[in-house]
């Protein structure tokens, strides 16, 4: 796949897209957690939570920093797991979108 | 401090105050952690969370395992923690309870 070179206009649609997905995954997990602790009443669930709680810190840091050069792969990505949609791409141009829509076809 | 022979009726008091003190600490854990994590309203504090977490399970874990050479200062240190009282090791013998007494004036 070529390098992509982003706009400034596009980098900070790509950048917003980024963002939204970080508070989407976030405060989706922030509220799994609350739902779930609220129904804990054996030391064995909240070892379980703190299992939960190790691999989403794990998953989570570092998924969202920015970079331009892997940025079509982590949109195609956050699309796939749910926190995008090709909705807030609107505005990137039709060769990163035709990227990205050829990724979500592709079982990778 | 020289080896203490526990009677078995002694044993199985202490063994009933490991387990007191245990279920003490972790049910008041797990209140902790469900009130806590009902106020969680930033990605940060999901993971003091974590944090805390992390350290409890690593000190809880192995912390009640019953050891009658170690048992008297196991119990002292849970009674300094909180999760038990002296009235939880009723039915010890004396020598046994004037070395815990002994341990919980002593700064260690």
């Amino acid at each position: 796949m070529s390098k992509i070179q982003w706009s400034e206009t596009e980098n900070k649609i790509a950048q917003q897209a980024f963002q939204t997905a970080y508070q989407r995954e976030t405060s989706t997990l922030i509220a799994n957690v609350r739902d779930r602790s609220a129904t804990i009443t054996e030391l064995q669930d909240l070892w379980n939570l703190h299992d939960l709680l190790s691999t989403k810190r794990y998953e989570i840091d570092g998924k969202y920093s920015y970079d331009p050069d892997s940025a079509v792969f982590d949109l195609a990505n956050f699309i796939k797991e749910g926190w995008l949609s090709l909705e807030d791409l609107r505005g990137l141009n039709s060769e990163v979108l035709s990227k990205i829509s050829a990724l979500l076809r592709m079982q990778y």
